[in-house]
């Protein structure tokens, strides 16, 4: 299961099983995404009327879907899954998508005025070379948005573990490796699933080196009114699931 | 012990008992501080020749003599402890030491091109209105430059605690309530000192927030000579003692 390409990337999402799961976990309404991610992430675009939308790692193009809705003009969609994006072409009209690893930004010509990324770049193994290259696909004082798992999730080279009392409530994250930047096989629906880990100044540091300009972090975490629905979302106040970093590209000197 | 100032800050550096503890501490030469701490704030630092320095929370004062090693003009140390300023003032010739809480800077008003600030920020309760302040005293494209414990060391309520093997080895760092930003009371030479617990997003957006560029961001670890030296050192990797950050203030547009 763990085959990487040249670029460190693996298409996992085109595994039977693994897609299978996949698409059961996201079609659950109370799944974190859906709580915590995607209203962190929209809480973060700028107006999008009249803008160019690139979307690195669409997946089912759903939010491709909602950047056409907040008034994009243009909303391109990649990919490396043909699986996720046969579902993409199905469900939506008028987004072109394109099927490649998004780690190898070079096939794509066009400028944007915002990329967005959600929940994929975890997968990109080397970050400091993919945000150059999106740097080069933004217009000047364009946006660079994006969601990743949170740095303290892909942080234990064992995987991610809690350690919790007799009820099940947790009593604290098991914290391990964190300044232990690099590949990690963790299992999520199938096995050796391949993703990277990066610290916090790891990204930061990659980003500002190209001219971004860091605007803001979320690290989004449950609402009271879901804790109170939903106890488990609780163990998240120790430890978020996602960390989201807006950029701005550098305007050149005046 | 627990008692703070209108402004959230305690003197807890007056405290004799603190005091004489905390000087053996900072005796030892193969402290956090000295292996990590400084060599990261110092390698954060810009050429210093011909520049105005203010040390925020200068304690002994031996940073504020550094700067003026490299070739700071002018150098002023601010901190809230008259025992450690008095020792600042006798060891240290050509500084001006300002015995004040760095919470509130408003009694400053000359500027600075660097505003350095050394393992003092987490006893600021306000950080947002801190960074404002600090923004005021800095030139444009002036530097401000801290460091304090990680995030990951403030968060737990209950203080800092690993979970080790019989042999005292870390298997993990116990994580708990980092999304919970706040005051803490921990016991640290004496009990119920005072410290406020901020995520990396709580930070970096109260900078952006008040015109600060973020231009870089260190965790330090260990050298691999330290661990081989002082093994206990190792846990560092599962969970950084320090965080520091590099920010500019931004030139006004042109």
């Amino acid at each position: 299961m763990d085959s990487v390409n040249d670029n460190g990337s693996q298409n996992i999402y085109d595994n039977q099983v693994f897609f299978d799961g996949y698409r059961k976990l996201r079609e659950n309404p109370d799944s974190s995404n859906v709580l915590e991610e995607k209203p962190a992430l929209f809480s973060l675009s700028p107006d999008l009327t009249g803008l160019s939308v690139l979307d690195l790692g669409c997946g089912y193009g759903e939010n491709c879907a909602e950047f056409k809705r907040r008034g994009a003009w243009k909303v391109v969609g990649v990919d490396i899954s043909e699986k996720m994006l046969s579902i993409a072409k199905t469900e939506n009209t008028g987004i072109e998508f394109i099927n490649a690893d998004m780690s190898d930004l070079s096939f794509i010509t066009a400028k944007f005025d915002v990329v967005f990324s959600s929940l994929a770049i975890h997968y990109v193994k080397d970050f400091a070379r993919f945000a150059k290259s999106v740097a080069a696909l933004l217009n000047p004082g364009g946006y660079f948005i994006f969601s990743q798992e949170h740095p303290l999730t892909t942080a234990p080279l064992a995987g991610a573990s809690w350690t919790r009392d007799v009820s099940g409530i947790a009593l604290h994250y098991n914290l391990t490796d964190y300044a232990r930047g690099g590949k990690r096989s963790t299992t999520w629906i199938v096995d050796g699933v391949v993703k990277y880990h990066r610290t916090f100044s790891e990204l930061i540091n990659a980003l500002t080196d190209c001219g971004f300009m860091i605007e803001k972090l979320s690290e989004p975490v449950p609402t009271e009114e879901t804790i109170l629905r939903l106890p488990a979302y609780a163990q998240d106040l120790h430890k978020p699931n996602f960390l989201l970093i807006k950029a701005i590209k550098s305007q050149p000197m005046s």
